[in-house]
């Protein structure tokens, strides 16, 4: 057993059970063992919550525990599994990828069982947690450069049926921002993978910067939000307080959206997320280390928008994204 | 010229003037140069501004220039200099220390001539640019791991006539916390260094976390409020809004006042920076990241207390300092 990924406890027992889901060793470390929680109350929906992707982004893990308190008093039906590290190993090191490989686990998708350390991870996940569940919750978030609002993400799918059952799944959470976001096509992604299976896939982005005591307490609320909308929880969906506001609006962003620094320099932010800016709005500004002669450079909102990221003030390269803006969807 | 540190431009010229400190290259990298501003209005204080110390507290450079833009219709007497980065090197790597030579220039004043890059800047600025300044405002950050409110500290200094000055110069800032810092005696401070010459030295620690449009507008009002302070300035003070609140209190830590992990794993915050608790309280969780069946650890107050830092969700290891705890400076 040692040599392929299994589960070291049995997930059909009724009710609560807690185990490791193993992932064999390879050439490049050890075996890992990641904790897995699981409340099976029968018939329902089955519900897939992930935290701990990417390793600098701690809300989901902390997310995740604490909905693994509340559930056994709060689960009528259904079954859930909750795994609130998928990447220990970027965790312990506090970094978006896996330090032996280098490898984004969110890249690598399905993964390969003789791969590198990520794609073992990947592999496990793909074969053993993935069928399990219709429903999935990958909590992400924006990580410490960002000023980013609690809210949940989803790409465009081209399946409008799929699309439409997402977006209802990605708003229940309340949050203050709900994300329909253009990228570039990406191999590997977590999301796609389980989208071409046909399921329910929305990825929180639970907020940027420092991970907060009363922040946490907007993104715990959010996904409690989102296990009610899905029935496996009695009760009332509530919006949570995001800067003195209970509100929630969905956007939509392209890759054209993305606000590029101009030049390498120090970024100096203008706007707060969800400010509403008008064509020629100060977004930040780019300062130069090399002169205080120099002139800075303005970089300005190109059309009337909403500022849905911003970046910490910090050194930036020239062409480094600074600002994320978007605009309603389907206003 | 190019062996020595020196200024490339004229300081003693009245108005505005701005060139570069000239730090010589050495063994280990190129010669760099420093931009600085200098603002001559004749007689009166000779103060010093300095910020990008350590190269992942963003706040203080930019904070510098917002300083440096409103200055030339603001300054009615006296000298003001400003560097808005002493340490680009780091600022650059987005790193505390240097990577170059790995250390942190707070900990080398008054640096070498001869000595690695770090050691270079240290004696530049001990040698050209503290000669100038009777008082010192270094602007410093917790980071970005650490919520941590706008505050001024200053460690306790044996000569209780300067203690005292430095104090009303920390209270002047009006920010919402001024703290008096006892840690362990700790060489090569620059502080210290400045303190041991008779100087008023403040060092500013511009809150933590995302450097954030809105809070960038509390710290440049705070050191706004330092220069009416000083006389350089006509006008009156006012306490920004932090948090819904204009306060400020004047607090203490000790040595002893750091609440640290007991063991390794996820560190949750459950309080938030200014809040008031009591012994017993909940300040943070530890949570195992091997199974999700070990109990977690409650991190609790041991006595009264003002909430002066807590840190960012994230892994920590045994014994790292997760919170911070003061109370009121003579109450």
């Amino acid at each position: 057993m040692s040599k392929i990924p299994h589960f070291t406890f049995d997930l059909d027992a009724p009710g609560v059970n807690t185990g490791h889901l193993f992932v064999p060793k390879g050439a490049d470390c050890e075996a890992l063992s990641l904790p897995v929680f699981s409340l099976n109350k029968g018939k329902g929906p089955r519900l897939l919550i992930t935290g701990g992707c990417h390793g600098n982004e701690l809300e989901g893990p902390i997310v995740a525990r604490r909905i693994i308190d509340w559930l056994p008093g709060a689960q009528t039906c259904g079954r859930v599994i909750i795994v609130p590290e998928l990447n220990p190993l970027a965790v312990q090191a506090w970094n978006r990828n896996t330090p032996i490989d280098g490898l984004n686990l969110n890249r690598v998708f399905p993964g390969r069982a003789d791969g590198s350390v990520t794609e073992r991870i990947a592999d496990a996940v793909s074969r053993l947690l993935l069928p399990m569940a219709d429903t999935v919750l990958d909590l992400h978030s924006f990580g410490p450069l960002w000023e980013f609002p609690p809210a949940t993400t989803t790409h465009p799918i081209a399946d409008a049926d799929l699309m439409a059952k997402t977006l209802r799944m990605a708003e229940a959470f309340k949050l203050p921002m709900t994300l329909v976001w253009e990228h570039d096509d990406t191999p590997g992604m977590f999301d796609t993978f389980a989208q071409n299976q046909g399921k329910v896939f929305v990825c929180a982005e639970l907020g940027g910067g420092t991970v907060g005591a009363e922040d946490l307490g907007i993104y715990e609320a959010g996904v409690r939000n989102a296990l009610i909308a899905l029935g496996l929880v009695e009760g009332e969906a509530e919006y949570p307080t995001f800067r003195q506001q209970k509100s929630s609006q969905t956007l939509e962003t392209l890759t054209s959206d993305w606000l590029r620094s101009p030049a390498r320099g120090i970024f100096e932010p203008r706007c707060s997320v969800l400010d509403e800016v008008k064509q020629g709005d100060l977004i930040g500004i780019l300062h130069s280390m090399d002169s205080l002669s120099a002139s800075s450079v303005d970089i300005r909102a190109p059309t009337r928008s909403v500022v849905c990221a911003v970046k910490s003030g910090l050194h930036v390269e020239a062409n480094d994204g600074v600002a994320l803006l978007g605009r309603p969807l389907n206003p």
